[in-house]
Formats: structure tokens, C-alpha cells, sequence
């Protein structure tokens, strides 16, 4: 890899080789890739990308810490659409908003990214079994992109699990161990056999490519904005990968002086787990918390990667904010009603923490942002189904209508 | 519209001028949309399309029923993704395989092509209010698309509509109705209602314009191969209305030299619920039939656009199959395991239908073929679950794991 320098510890600073199957340092910190930035100038302009048809994540190839022979992975990952939202930036009294939907991806989150890194890491290593332990988007795209990708994968997953998740690993053929015990005796059964048997380990907090992939959708936004960088960008935090990866695309993109400025991260978390977000508000360490909040996919009491998360926040000089899953819920509808955008509950966590602050006038009426969603709503059905109300129900009956409609005051025309 | 010269119906062969809120002929035939080739053709050319940058449906402007002022959608509709699937292939004997996962899709499903389309051609009849019954894809496409264009929706799903679908209808704020009664109650009181508000009518067997949205899926296969054409394409089918729109895209593009032959249609349909794939077999009209099949979105007794699905599949030379209910979920394992693709079951079926046949022999071994997946298995987790198995259930304990891989002969390496 002529474009990566070394990898490096984010505690001790200790420097290691790029090799495929890197895991945490010894220190216990986790590892970031360093680039040459001088000589990816050379190889990439903006002119090049804007020639580029691939729409996926590999188009930035001379970013991501792959070999040139390395194919790209089979599923179309990333290039999802960015929507600009007028209506919904007037209602929350911003200046422009864009929604970038990672909802659309192959296996519908934005853990798809991270996954096909994974696939095309292991290639490099040479191996035909990829494991994880998680209970949701990890997984299930992990077990889609392996399976497009002819690779087996053995994914552990605590006996809580929800079923609809674990229906889409079994339809994509992985090998389901469901652990009898918390998450932790599940991550800890998962390592003694990672460790056993040598599979290829997909653990965003531990192999340090996966955030790599993360940082496409950072990249990916500001390419789709013409790289005028807005003032801010709001996302979800759960154990961390993802606000890190997203801040180091940022941080790549100017580097190489494709962007100019860089912009203030919101980090949003919900009010019943929130440790990152805690940490920075308290400028001390993190502590763990109890996992009190319907978004599961950000449910992190224990975060996996809380060291690149809350340096990400605090270098873009970012907004923590936090919010209850009644705001979450209603940041669903939100963006179901105006944008035609159905997240599940962990993927509008980010614009129901954009909503607050704007309604808390944090942010000034000039002020332009994005904010992702990052998983689709049809993960979680359950939710949705519980916040969005009943039907009209009325026998076929034209009366009956009218009068149905009459007594809910629906205008009609 | 310069590129459309009117709408005739496909009974009685009587023209209508080609206004945006066309429905039905007089005689209660369906109308088909008639197209200036000629014109078209010094429009449009390989090479422009080429060079077009727009990732969705509206690339085809030229062969679509809009007027040129008539604004793009909102949501990224179509361009889904085309995966070359050899390992498939070479599992059912033939030379050369591609999925279309047309479940890439803003709300999950090529319905989406259908609904947008409505919401192009509301926009230009002005209307403000859009309504159909369905329960399922056709009626959350609508509802995301109109959301996202600021358009309102009224939805007349029967009581029995899955709870999910009904969550992303509430969710993109549509006014649902839930009629108590079947659905030919259901169908009769949005009749009553549109006609009483005059809402503009999005029902795919009444409204001429909405295959002319789902015949997009055929351009795009063609566009994505080069404008080689395959010798089959396998697609399952309920009212009719999409496989009626596909062929209608594929004699497009022959009609204007993009392509050089026509494929051969393979028409699959549950055994349980085969009332058009009868009709062609049996060289007879269509008799309704009950609804014994899982997959819900093809479970259609009384077809609403038999008449334009069974001449295209007569045209092509089409094959008929049907599968059965274990079929269809095979199949869903299949391209879960092969491709990292997950349909619902009736997205699913043309792969089931495609199987069966090369099972039986009846293409030959060095046939091409795609295969269209028409919506995304999140829409229906149940049926997933019944047929995906269990997971392997242990506690965290790497010798009581490893007898359990012993039992179940899983290998390790």
C-alpha cells in the first residue's frame, strides 16, 4: 500500500506495520491508519473523482487502505443518496439541510461500509472465515457482504438478539452462535475462539481498517456537496467507530486540500446511554452506564472505541447533546412525513439531537448542516409500529367516512 | 409531451390525447401509452446516456410520459444495482447470471418506479392529494415519494394488512384507512372516495402512466449490460402490471435501435395463485383463483392488468412456471447465501421460477439470464424467520461450543 504510512496506537503512539490482520496495540489502545497525504495528492484530484463512474465507496480507493490489486467487494456499498431538505431546514430555522440516507445500502445500514473493508482485508490475509461478535447492523451486513463475497463467517450474538436481525444473518448463510448470557460473556466466547481458530477478526474497536471504511460517508457528502463543507454534521453515537470514521474522512479530505475548512460535529446520544457524550460534557474520563433506551443499535454502556470518538469531538469543537426516545421517535415521523426517509430509531437519533439544539437556539439561523441516518427503519419494525398510532378503521361505507373524517377534523380537498 | 403521440386501449383500440389524470378507457380496457420513436430518436443516443450523470429512473427522460418542465422526483428512485452472480450460474447450469436488486430502493421495493412516476404526473395534473389501495409496496412507495414531494396521501388498506406495512405507511404520514371487509370492499370504497374528492389516482391497473415508471427496471438491465441482451429474464408476477411494464421498456429500447433482439419473458407465479400463467398455458381466458400463497405481493386471485401481461409474455415467447411456497423460500435462502441478496418471498420468485426450470432441463446450458428481485426481505421478517432455522444456542463456554460444532458436522478452519 504505496498511500499508507504505518499504522499507529492512539494511546501510546507506538507505530506498527500495515498488515491485513492487525488487531489493537499492545497497550490495549486501538490502532489508526496513517496516510501519505503528499504522495495521494499526486495520484488523486478532484477532476480524476469527478471522471470516476463507480458509485460505491471504492471510488476513493487512493483513501482507503487497500492494495491496488485488491478487487473491489460485490455488493454496491456506499454512494447513497444525500437529499436536500428545505421544508425541514425553515421548520428547524437553519439556513440548508441535507439528509444523507445510508439507510440505502445493501443490507440497509451504514455498517455495510465497515464491513466490505472487512471483506477486502481479509482477502489480502488470506482468509476464508470472517467473525464478529455483535447483536445487529455489524452482523447482518458482515454476513451479506461475506456471503456476496463467497467467504464464510461465524457470528456471535447474545440470546437477546432480535429476531428479525437474526433472520437476515441466517438468510445470508452465516454460522449463528446465540450465547446464553449477557453481551459481554458473548464477546468474550467470540475472542476465545477468534483466537482458536484463527478467523478473521470484524470487530470495529479492534481491527482498525473498519473505521477506514466508515470514513467513506464523510467523503462521500462533501463530493456530493460540490466540497462546500457546511457548518455542521449531526450523527448517532453508540460505541464510537462511526463519528471517528466520519471525522477522519473529514480530516483526509482537507489533508489533501480538497475541502477548506473543516465542520463542527454534533454528536448525539441518547439521554439513558450516554457515556461518550458524558465524558466530553464533563472534560473527564468516560464511565459505563446502564443501556436505558429503545435505539439499540446505540444501546453502548460500555463504548468500544470511546478514545477516537471523544478526540473527534473535541478537535472539530463539536455539540454533544442528548436526547429521550420520545425525542427519537418523533424525529422518526419527522423524517418520514417531510423527507420520505424511514430510519430505524438509532439512524434519526442524529436529527432529533440537530431538532433540540435548533429549538434550544444553539445554532444560528444562517447555519447550514447534515444529518445522517444510518440505519433503515424496516431493522426495526417493532418500534415504529409502536410510535406511529393506528389507522382510520371504518367498514366500507362511504357515511362512515365521511363521518370518520369529520370527527378527526381531516381536511379534505 | 413531444415524445408521446396519445394513449390507446389495449381492448378496443380507441385513442385518448395523453392528459395527466388518464384512467381507464370507456370499454374498461386498460390504456397503453404510444410513443414517437422517430422523435425520440434524434433525441436520444447511446452516447448522451452514457455521459448523463443521473443515478436514477428520470436518465430515461426521453422514453418516459412526462413533460420536459415536469421536475425530477425527489427520492433517489432506480439505477439499482446489477451483480453478476457466476457462482449461481454455474449452480444452475447456465453460462451467465445477474441479479437485479431492485429491494435497493428508497422504500425497499420497484414499486417505488410506479409511485414516482405518480408523483411526476400529480404534480403536472396539479393535484395536491394522491390515493390508491394496496397493502403493501405500491402503497408505502407512494406514501415515501409523495412525503418527500410534499404531496398528501390517502391509503386504503384491508384490516388483515401486515402491521409493518402499515408503520412505514403511518411513518411517511400518509391518512390510512383501514377498511373492515375484504379487499374487493376495500377497492370499492377508494373508488367511492376518489371520486367523491377528485384525488389523483395511483392504482397501477387504472392509471396508464405507472408501468411506464416500473418499465424503467428493463432500460436499466439493458443500459447496466452493455445493451447485450440476455436470452432470458425471469420475474415474478401478481396483477401483472410489472411484467407488463418491463417488456414495455425492452420494446422501447428495441423500437429505437438501442438494442438489437428482444429477451424471452419467464413468467413465475405461486401454484397456489396462478391465474395468468393459467391462461397462457391453457391458451384461455383468465378465471380467478383463491390465494394460497406466503408471498404476499403476488397473491393476487383477480388480476388487475392481466390483459397487458399475458400479450407480453405471448410476445416474448415467454415461459410460464410456478413454484411453491418451499420453492420461493428456498430460493430466498439461495440468493441470501450466493449473492448477499435478501427479497421478500414474492422478490424472490422469478429466482425460484428460474431455478425450477433449469432444473427440469429446459434452458440450454450456455442460456444468459437475469433475474429481477422486486422488493427487500425486510418487508416480511416472519416468513424469514419460519424459514431460516434457529441458531446454534450455547453458553459461553468454548467446549460446549466446541461439541456443538462436532454434532452438527460444521467445519472448522
Amino acid at each position: 500500500m504505496r498511500n499508507v504510512i504505518c499504522a499507529r496506537c492512539v494511546k501510546c503512539g507506538r507505530e506498527y506495520e500495515a498488515v491485513p490482520n492487525l488487531t489493537n496495540c499492545g497497550c490495549g489502545g486501538i490502532l489508526d491508519i496513517i496516510y501519505d497525504y503528499d504522495y495521494i495528492k499526486t495520484k488523486l484530484t478532484k477532476e480524476t473523482l469527478a471522471n470516476r463512474r463507480n458509485p460505491t465507496m471504492w471510488r476513493y480507493r487512493e483513501l482507503l487502505p487497500v492494495e491496488e490489486t485488491t478487487p473491489d467487494t460485490e455488493l454496491r456499498v456506499g454512494w447513497s443518496p444525500l437529499y436536500e431538505a428545505p421544508r425541514l431546514a425553515k421548520e428547524l430555522g437553519i439556513r440548508q439541510l441535507w439528509i444523507k440516507d445510508d439507510g440505502i445500502n445493501p443490507t440497509a445500514s451504514l455498517k455495510d461500509r465497515a464491513s466490505a473493508m472487512a471483506v477486502a482485508k481479509a482477502r489480502e490475509a488470506g482468509a476464508e472465515v470472517i467473525a464478529c461478535s455483535s447483536t445487529g447492523n455489524a452482523a447482518s451486513s458482515l454476513a451479506g457482504n461475506a456471503a456476496a463475497a463467497g467467504l464464510k463467517t461465524y457470528i456471535f450474538v447474545p440470546a437477546r438478539a432480535p429476531k428479525g436481525k437474526v433472520a437476515q444473518l441466517m438468510t445470508f448463510g452465516a454460522t449463528v452462535i446465540s450465547v446464553q448470557g449477557s453481551y459481554e460473556d458473548t464477546f468474550e466466547l467470540s475472542r476465545q475462539a477468534i483466537e482458536r481458530w484463527g478467523w478473521y477478526n470484524r470487530n470495529a474497536a479492534i481491527n482498525p481498517y473498519l473505521s477506514e471504511g466508515k470514513k467513506t460517508v464523510g467523503l462521500e457528502m462533501m463530493e456530493q456537496l460540490g466540497w462546500q463543507v457546511p457548518d455542521y454534521i449531526a450523527i448517532s453515537v453508540g460505541d464510537g467507530c462511526t463519528i471517528a470514521g466520519l471525522w477522519k474522512g473529514l480530516k483526509d479530505l482537507y489533508a489533501i486540500g480538497f475541502i477548506d475548512r473543516l465542520p463542527r460535529l454534533i454528536a448525539v446520544q441518547a439521554a439513558g446511554c450516554c457515556p461518550i457524550n458524558r465524558a466530553v460534557e464533563e472534560n473527564a474520563p468516560w464511565r459505563p452506564m446502564e443501556e436505558n433506551t429503545l435505539a439499540d443499535s446505540i444501546a453502548v454502556g460500555v463504548p468500544r472505541n470511546p478514545d477516537k470518538a471523544i478526540q473527534a469531538i473535541r478537535e472539530s469543537k463539536g455539540l454533544t447533546v442528548e436526547v429521550t426516545d420520545g425525542e427519537i421517535m418523533a424525529a422518526q415521523k419527522l423524517l418520514g412525513t417531510r423527507c420520505g426517509v424511514f430510519g430505524e430509531p438509532a439512524g434519526v437519533t442524529g436529527t432529533a439531537g440537530l431538532k433540540k439544539l435548533c429549538a434550544q437556539g444553539k445554532l444560528p439561523p444562517d447555519a447550514t448542516a447534515v444529518s445522517v441516518v444510518t440505519g433503515n427503519g424496516l431493522k426495526d419494525v417493532a418500534n415504529a409500529i409502536r410510535a406511529c398510532g393506528e389507522p382510520i378503521s371504518v367498514p366500507s361505507d362511504l357515511g362512515r367516512l365521511l363521518e370518520a373524517f369529520a370527527e378527526r377534523h381531516i381536511p379534505l380537498k
